[in-house]
């Protein structure tokens, strides 16, 4: 069977989050929906990140296997056909037959996200749901310098969900960089595979920083005492965006 | 009784429009309610621009009398709770007293609008309803060349609505640019003031410049008809954005 590769972006705040469950509508679910409507076969697409609920994405990778070849225009554009027509917020940016050895998560060199501040007085109309909204002022360039305290191989047991089934909290973060552009704050984060809530835990704790409660030495205090206790408030998943997998 | 500036972002698609009307919630209806909640007043608030259904706002402009004073900031917040707890898309970005002789209509010098389109092949996610989906490539630079047939002061009979009521279809049109960043085309209008549909009309006849179907010279004569028939198809509202007055 061909094995096909899908390059997918959607707005993760109308569903349970990528993996299907049993308590609402998944990201998963709506493209394995939009397969069965297509070719009649009931398929479980393996995705390179499970996002929670409300985590959106502009480059989600996932991989299936079909009994038939298609063009990968073709099969972009009638899935794309199928979501549209059951309402979903679920777009296939790109589609294309890869080698029966491509594993969409455990081939992954290296994933980056997103994470996106919005830093005002007012709430947000426009961006509501699509970034996290920070009414005190915050100093992205402390934020910056405190993430510093993050890169590299570290135990990331603080900043790990009590729910994260990985193995081992050992993980190498290649970039954490905070910038900033007028209202917004972004928070840019590379590593070859992340913890269950690991950026949203980063994120809550640079703001921290930003407001100048933690210096950069508690960060890294915070990361040594591998103590989940020791994290800052976990950030809402309403600014966090998976945005690339490289191969 | 003071008189109040307020400036505006909203998410213009679950609106019938700014303007109050019967068949379904406005932008003004929602800020008037908020003020009913805050202040007891039954108000009219008068805004810059009465944008369509669809279309949204990063820089409304309105004014209302309030009976008595009000800091610019305690008012905001008030409203931006009324309008959170009503669940509506709309964010008091500021508010200020201003002379009583402020007009939010008739006072503007200028009024900018951004039009955003995106051009590619799959069907938006997280920017559905917040830009035109165009999946045919569009020359950007063709559409800018076309652009500048409308530009300078000239009678928009063409590209005016059937149902607009300005008395004369006389406007100066001080800038209309397209620019490209990667998929995303933005069209930049500026004017003392625009008729109804004005830059939807601009929006649809540039893309048919960028799809290689109208010359300059066609959207000149276009121009020159007077004529509605004459104008390409009106571009949906869901890429325009009002963003700012200049007073």
């Amino acid at each position: 069977m061909p094995r096909f590769r899908l390059l997918i972006e959607y707005d993760g705040s109308a569903y349970v989050g990528w993996q299907r469950q049993d308590n609402g509508p998944s990201i998963q679910g709506a493209i394995e929906k939009a397969i069965l409507g297509l070719t009649g076969e009931t398929v479980s697409i393996r995705g390179a990140g499970r996002t929670d609920s409300g985590v959106h994405a502009r480059g989600q990778v996932a991989n299936v296997d079909l009994q038939r070849g298609w063009k990968g225009e073709t099969l972009r554009n009638a899935l794309n056909a199928h979501l549209g027509q059951n309402g979903e917020q679920v777009s296939i940016l790109d589609a294309a037959e890869v080698s029966p050895e491509f594993d969409a998560r455990f081939s992954a060199l290296r994933r980056h996200y997103l994470y996106r501040i919005i830093c005002r007085r007012a709430p947000l109309a426009l961006e509501a749901r699509r970034a996290w909204w920070v009414v005190k002022p915050l100093d992205h360039e402390a934020m910056h310098e405190a993430a510093q305290m993050l890169v590299g191989k570290h135990d990331f047991t603080t900043f790990r969900s009590a729910h994260c089934q990985a193995n081992s909290p050992v993980r190498t973060i290649d970039r954490l960089d905070v910038t900033r552009d007028g209202e917004i704050i972004e928070i840019r984060a590379t590593a070859q595979s992340f913890l269950h809530n690991q950026i949203r835990s980063f994120a809550g704790t640079l703001k921290l920083a930003g407001e100048g409660k933690w210096t950069p030495e508690d960060v890294r205090t915070a990361l040594e005492a591998k103590d989940r206790k020791a994290c800052g408030p976990v950030a809402p998943p309403d600014g966090l965006y998976f945005m690339q997998v490289d191969y």
